[in-house]
Parts: structure tokens; C-alpha cells; sequence
């Protein structure tokens, strides 16, 4: 017992005998996602980990070398068995990932390399419903030029550039469906910022939340926990799930759409135009109509969010019954809806993220009250509620990262350097 | 574009030298599920079609013959190339798989031979509350030797037991942790069963809806759709969800327990003590009490569940205006949940089992109503609402075939059958 029932997975399906370059390829991802993942060690470290034999591994990092993504430096003496060799260490300065966020009242950047250390982060206080869908994409068509500049100044180039939308994306074609908070119906946010940006490497468009769980997954307080749910307030309020290690998406890419959930008062219309979606009674608008009267500046979507919220905290600690009673109501309905998700996915962790995080301990405890109520599963089910260390990048991190995959996946798309300018190629 | 983003997925893990024992397994198990999933065919086309060379398929085909899990018959003319061979058939007379469900006024057992075709069925209508967690292991005790005789009366040896329960059931010790509507508090199944039938065969306890979900999967209407959500609905409530092909799990194999999410009436008491959850207003008990008066028949749980449910759905044929309205309230509910499934995991087709598949023409006009209104993504997301052909036995199959998969895993499970009674063994 203790394994899950096994499903079929495919394993009975028909299996296509692997061409030598696929198993290449494969293997030059395993070797540098072990470089990653484990840190810098000998080739024969690396053959002993992976179960690689010492000549292939030591014929796949001269390739990776020759693609300059690794170097080997001083000699390596852990763990070794026999004549030490010398450490491969993850270089890949020549090569980013970029991720770019729409969001209600802002776009963002941030470009990281291979072993995601941030080369370049910017964003941009944008009113995107004012704005209209092409004016917003004239503006991320800017904000990734600058951004390609920048890493292009310390020699990197781009691997491909995701873009995260706060609202529902057919990702096979990059169109985001409904972004209600945004305003945006059906805009062809893949086909615009090609068309903008003339530019040669892959765009995906994906989710805001998913990129953002993605993330957590990847490089958050909480990476690599197998099941973890992802909970993003800002305007809207999105989710993200990784189940098994694996992103969520659904049948159309359309999973996690907790904000729109019928868990909010069903006398208030939400953004949607729906009346009770959830969004209604945790979104940032509802924490702001309950903590401040109209005219506040807290409430000027104009000013920076951060601002906004650091003046919100400094209320709350200096002991403002509305604010703390603001901040009570939004942790409680957050903690009603966290509950459902955890009787859903029975998840570790649940992470949150937005201004969740910024505000999460003034939260923490009515949400905790309120899970104590309401999962089934004893001891909240063994789940944990931590608050997201990653802040508003989370989306754009999780774009970076999802774009550096394809180079895990395959780095022979990252070119040997030549003499010639043209005619670059893996031998 | 197009195709998820790429999470690690352990491919950076170890990998342990496969040993041949291992490959021989995997690939005997390969051909064993490539003739179940497609059909009867030659010795050519299983090689063809999966990939394996023809010398290593006619050995791995004559070691399941002599475990008797394969037969050849007729020659086979479809797809071949060369000289036409015979066909080989899945066999596996001498293999079965149980199921056994236990919920609040029934327990039932179903067996299944390696084809999946019924070879016993039996249910008991049992009150599990009154009856107390020792008296109710008895009874299933019984049921599982009756069954054990009536799979060995046609040649079957048990090759393994899985136990439904419609509760939060801990897998990795079969103990049901909490079952609210049975009364049940960390009473131990696996223990239990082991101790009062002595088997040699393998025992799993699972969640009852996570068992529906799997038999769906395997063998439902709509088999082999990756993004599935099953309901079920009984006295309680409970919900199996598979993912992208897998059974959503959790951390803690607790995941589904949508009948205890906070979609009911806040005014009402649920059978976990909690107030307000979905089950209240969408349970059999919801129904019933709203089209019935107390003392009402079709409300006698002693009386057999198909037969009350038979006479509830030919008073609405009549036209019994109170009996139309509490199902088009419990439909309307239902809608609501199966919305709150729907935005979350984005399923390509929902599958109502239990009570909700028996009167489900009664409930599909409010429920889709409600899906249209509360569903974000543009035509429902593209779920479909289907109801299960499984009827209440989705559960047993469930489990059934569960406890099958693992000859399909390792078909050397099963012994060649030896002239000596003992020292059987594989070659």
C-alpha cells in the first residue's frame, strides 16, 4: 500500500524508438538541470548521479561548454570516487528568460539568466482598462525592448519571453479570452507583440496565477512541494496549482479561476459583472471600500500599490479599529474560500501572494479561525498557510522561468558561437 | 506555443540503471495493456505498434501464455506486414480484481476477471451507523469470501482487494480517518480485513469517489478523458477528480471532499457537525426532505435506496409539483458547485453519479442554468454534464480494476501454474 492506484498514463500507448539526437538532446538537458538543481560538481559526480556512464557525460559537457551554458573550474573533491576532476559549473550568462505582467494598474519585467539570478526588473504604474488593448501592447513592446537591451548589454539573449495576464488565456494562441478586471475581451496579445516586436524568439501568453505558482514551485519559500496552491490578491484574485509537481491547467487552460467562485456576497456585483464571486469580498477593492471612505488616497489606483498598502500596514499597526476590522472581515472571507480550496486539492502549502503577502499578518489569524472550521480533514487537512516571499514578481519570475525550460529542455537551441557571424551550428 | 509549460517533473532526479528483471516486467505489462486498450492482433502488430522487436515480444508473449494471462487464437489478417501471424488475446480467466464499497446504508462487492467483465455481484442493504465499525467489517468479511468462492467456482484467484469508503480514508495504513456520515472515527480497515480474512492478496482502502473517478476513467461513457471531475451523490456528497489523466490525490490522499466546501445553507447542520456545507442542500437527505413529509416511504433508509429513488423520479413523471421543485432546487445547487469544480479545474466533462445519475433529467435544466451564469470561462469552459452509465457500482469498479493494474504493472504477479502444488515460479 502507500502508492496511488496506478492510471494508465500513456504507458500502453504506442512508443516511438528515440532517434539518437532526441536522447542527445534529452541528455544535455538532464546534465545541466542537474548542474541547476545540485549545484557545481565533476563529470564524474555527474555520471555517478545521473547514471550517465563518464563518456558521455564528458562528451556532453564539452557540448554544453562549446554552447558556453557551462565552465569547469577548481578540482572538485566531494564525493568522489577515484582521481578527482574538475567542478561544471551552470554558467549561461549568454542566455535569459523574460517575463512580462499585465496587470489591472501596472506592467512588469524581469529578465533572469540560466541560473536565475535577475538581470534587469521594471514596472510600470499603467492604467490597462483606460489604456485599451493596443496602447497597453505598444507600451510591453517598450518595456521588452528595454528589457532585451539590458540583457543584451551583459551579453545575454533571450530564450523566449512569457507573458502573464491577469484573466483567462487560450494559450495555443496566445488570445486572452476575458480579463474582466483589465476590460479586455478576446485580444491577441501573442500576434500584437509579435507584430510589435519583430523578434525571433518564442512568446508564450499564460495566466498570471499559474505563472506565479509556477514560480513558487521553482524558486519560492516553498519550491518543489508537490502539491501546492498558489492564492494571488490584487484587483482580482487568482489561483495557481500545482498538483503532483505538475502545473494545473485543465482541459483549456482555464483552471484556477478561484477569484470568479461563487464564495462572495451575492449582493455585490463583482468586475465580471457577475453578483458573489469571491473576488467581491477579498479583492483589494473590497479590503479598501471597508478600510478608507472614498477619496482616500489608499484608494487612488494613480498611486504606487506598494505605497498604498505600506500606508494600509501603518494603520493597522498603529491599532485604526477600521482598518483592523477591514483587514479581519478580508482574512475570514479569505480563510472561507482557502477552506474549499484545501477540502479540493488537499494541498501542503498554500501560498499567498499580491497584497496578501504585503498584508498577511494582519490576515493570518481570522483565515486560520476560519480553516479550523471548515476543512474536513483533521489538522486543516496537514496543510500549512505561509505568505509568498517573492512579493509582485511572482508572475513575472514564473514567465522568466517558463521561458529559460526550453533551453532545460533542449540546449542545443542555444547556438555554438562562430567565427562567421552566420552559419553558427551544433556539430 | 501550445503545449504546457515544462515543470521539472523529477527528470533532474537519479536514474537507477533499469534492471533486466525491471525492463522484462515493464515490457510483459506493456503487452498485456496494448492487448486489453486495443484489441486482440499478431504477435507483428504488437511489436508494430509498440516498438519492442518482434523476438522480444514472441518471448514475452509465450511467458504470459504460460501464466496464462494471454491465449493465441485465429489468424490474424488486419495491419500485418509479411506473413500473417495468429492473434493473441487477453485471457486472464485465472486473474480477478475485487471491489468492495461500504457506505452509510449499503455495502457492496464487485469482481472483476482481467478483461474487465463482471464475474460477481452483490449488495447489501446495511445500516453502517447502527451497525457499529466491527459488525460492519464482519459483514464485509462475508461478502468478500462469498465473492472470493464465486471468482474460484470459475477459475479466479483474487490478485488484489480495494475497499471504498465514502470517507477521508489515510491509504498508506487503510484507516479511515473520518467518515461523517457513517459515524466513523479512525477505525482501521486495512488491519480489520486483514485479521479476520487471513488472504495473501493485497488490500487498498481508498475514498469512495476516487474509486467512481478511476472506473470512470478506465471504463465509463466517457473513458479516457484526461480532465474528469466525478460527483457523487448518496447521503453524502463526495468528488474524484482526475488530472490530466492521473487521480488528483493531495498530499494526503485527502483531496475531493467537495460535499464539506461551504456551498450550503448556512442554516443547516451537516453529518460532519460543520454548518453550511454543500451536502446539505445537494445530499440524498436534502432531496428527500424537501419532496417528502416525514415518514414518507421513499425517506426509509431501510428500504432498498434504487427502489425509493425509482419512486421519487415516477412522481415527477406525474407531475408532482413538490416533488418537481425540490429537484429543480437540488439541481440548481448542484449547478452551483459543479460551477465552483468547473472554474477551478477547468474539467473537459463532469460525470454525476449516485442518486444525481438516477434522477439527473430531473436536474439538468437548473443545473446548467446555473453554470451558465456562474461559470467565467466563455460556454461553460467547454465542460460538458454527463450523467454516469457506472450507476452505483462506479465504486466496486472502481476498485476492481485498481486492484487489477497491478498485474498489469507486473503480470509476474500471476504464477505459471506448476504440476507440483508448491515451487511454481517464473522461469
Amino acid at each position: 500500500m502507500g502508492e496511488a492506484p496506478s492510471l494508465y498514463d500513456g504507458s500502453s500507448e504506442r512508443r516511438a524508438p528515440a532517434d539518437q539526437a532526441t536522447v542527445r538532446r534529452t541528455n544535455l538537458g538532464l546534465v545541466l538541470r542537474h548542474l541547476r538543481d545540485h549545484g557545481p560538481r565533476s563529470r564524474a559526480r555527474i555520471a555517478q548521479e545521473t547514471g550517465l556512464n563518464k563518456a558521455t557525460v564528458s562528451s556532453l559537457v564539452a557540448e554544453l561548454a562549446d554552447r558556453r551554458l557551462v565552465t569547469t573550474g577548481e578540482v572538485d573533491r566531494a564525493g568522489s570516487v577515484g582521481r578527482p576532476g574538475l567542478t561544471v559549473h551552470l554558467d549561461g550568462g549568454c542566455v535569459c528568460g523574460i517575463g512580462v505582467e499585465l496587470n489591472v494598474d501596472y506592467a512588469a519585467v524581469l529578465v533572469l539568466d540560466l541560473r536565475g539570478e535577475v538581470l534587469f526588473e521594471k514596472r510600470l504604474a499603467l492604467d490597462l482598462p483606460a489604456l485599451g488593448a493596443e496602447r497597453t501592447l505598444d507600451a510591453v513592446a517598450v518595456l521588452v525592448s528595454d528589457a532585451v537591451a539590458a540583457a543584451a548589454a551583459t551579453g545575454a539573449r533571450p530564450a523566449g519571453l512569457t507573458v502573464a495576464v491577469a484573466g483567462l488565456v487560450r494559450s495555443v494562441d496566445g488570445v486572452v479570452t476575458l480579463a474582466p478586471n483589465i476590460g479586455w475581451h478576446d485580444v491577441a496579445v501573442l500576434d500584437g507583440l509579435h507584430a510589435r516586436l519583430g523578434t525571433d524568439f518564442p512568446i508564450r501568453v499564460e495566466n498570471d496565477a499559474n505563472l506565479s505558482a509556477i514560480a513558487e514551485w521553482a524558486m519560492g519559500s516553498e519550491a518543489r512541494t508537490p502539491d501546492l496552491v498558489y492564492l494571488t490578491g490584487e484587483v482580482g484574485v487568482g489561483g495557481g496549482v500545482i498538483v503532483a509537481g505538475r502545473l494545473l491547467r485543465g482541459a483549456g487552460g482555464l483552471s484556477g479561476e478561484v477569484g470568479h467562485t461563487s464564495l462572495g456576497d451575492p449582493d455585490l456585483v463583482c468586475g465580471c459583472g457577475r453578483r458573489g464571486c469571491w473576488e467581491t469580498v477579498v479583492g483589494m477593492a473590497a479590503l479598501l471600500r471597508a478600510a478608507a471612505d472614498p477619496g482616500d488616497p489608499v484608494g487612488d489606483p494613480a498611486r504606487d500599490l506598494e505605497a498604498r498598502l505600506s500606508e494600509v500596514a501603518a494603520r493597522a499597526e498603529d491599532g485604526d479599529a477600521r482598518t483592523l476590522a477591514a483587514l479581519h472581515q478580508v482574512g475570514a472571507s479569505l480563510g472561507t474560500g482557502a477552506a474549499v480550496l484545501i477540502n479540493l486539492f488537499n494541498p501542503r502549502v498554500v501560498i499567498l501572494g499580491g497584497y496578501f503577502a504585503v498584508l498577511g499578518r494582519f490576515l493570518m489569524d481570522p483565515l486560520m479561525a476560519e480553516l479550523e472550521v471548515r476543512v474536513l480533514g483533521p489538522g486543516v487537512a496537514g496543510a500549512r498557510v505561509v505568505l509568498s516571499t517573492l512579493g509582485f514578481s511572482a508572475a513575472v519570475r514564473g514567465g522568466a522561468h517558463v521561458a529559460l525550460e526550453s533551453v532545460f529542455d533542449d540546449p542545443t537551441l542555444v547556438p555554438v558561437p562562430s567565427l562567421e557571424p552566420a552559419g553558427a551550428g551544433a556539430p
